[in-house]
């Protein structure tokens, strides 16, 4: 069976459970709490050098990190990726943006909100760092406005990346009351058959 | 003509550069430069949401944006791409290791080095973007000690991707003499057939 190594709260860990749901392809899960380091042993680093979570094991033991490289891979061939080059292309130009643009500031604030004992130089740049945020949202908010889904008006990779961490966005204190296009979004990609929500291991 | 919207210093720009020019892909450049704010004007915001460069405008009017994406793109059904499933996904999981967890370092802190006069706030924890510059290298170290190329043996986008900013670290003051198998991969890259340097337009 495949092997997801995870934690939780993470949304990046999210996507991953969330497209193998959808697809109906079974997992099991490892649970590593990466703020005790548990992405950082020996063991991890042996497999996955970049010491991140998430990242899987295929069945045949083959190796793969990065939340979106591993998104692309488990759509390929399934109506969450486009077949058409250009369509394909587009997909990849938001997942950039999303690892780009928008985790480092939405999710990183939202991680350094929820673990206030945690040490990270970071923190002396969050006005910033919600600057950029909000930047990555009004991009995300004017492409909404005259689309349902943001690749080939149906839902895709693209729209399970950028909802992992816009739909927690209110954890680390993002305002999106200002962004309905956004929220509609949200409302549009709860409602696909077999969602579960974050917490949802 | 394809048109690439760039700015010579930046090697996410080089990027694309690089491969349509090993590609033989004739390509028609814009250079805009971004310290004066030229790809944050209204009609560059209009078609270019994100406002960054590279940004390419196919021969169609059709229009893409993320160095990263455009690679892809013009990489598919050429050499410089595997046709393998899980290939194509190392590939990408390269790619974004890259924009995730070495752009963000070293291409960043060249930057600050290269523009004193731009005011940045990451300006402040830049001793902590300098320590995971080199965990990106480290990484990068490891990987290619007992490989010649990122993925599947040959030259391909993970390289072009990954050598873009490796090859001008030293600009940010990254020093790479404790990195051999490093050195001996920009040698690699350097000696592929049409290979162009980064400040070539």
């Amino acid at each position: 069976m495949i092997r997801l190594y995870d934690y939780l709260p993470s949304g990046n860990g999210y996507k991953v459970r969330l497209l193998l749901t959808q697809l109906g392809i079974a997992f099991e899960r490892v649970e590593l709490n990466i703020i005790n380091g548990e992405t950082r042993t020996p063991e991890f680093l042996a497999k996955y050098p970049n010491g991140r979570i998430p990242a899987v094991e295929l069945d045949d033991g083959r190796l793969l990190f990065e939340s979106n490289a591993i998104i692309m891979y488990f759509a390929e061939g399934t109506p969450f990726l486009s077949a058409d080059r250009f369509q394909r292309a587009e997909t990849l130009q938001w997942l950039f943006f999303e690892q780009y643009s928008h985790e480092p500031y939405i999710a990183s604030v939202r991680f350094l909100v929820m673990y206030p004992q945690v040490r990270d130089d970071r923190r002396q740049i969050l006005d910033m760092m919600r600057r950029r945020g909000y930047d990555a949202l009004a991009v995300m908010e004017r492409h909404l406005k005259s689309r349902e889904w943001f690749v080939a008006e149906r839902y895709s990779v693209a729209d399970i990346a950028l909802y992992a961490y816009t739909n927690v966005a209110g954890e680390g204190g993002f305002d999106l009351s200002s962004y309905p296009a956004i929220r509609a979004w949200l409302d549009r990609v709860q409602s696909q058959p077999r969602h579960i929500p974050i917490t949802q291991g």
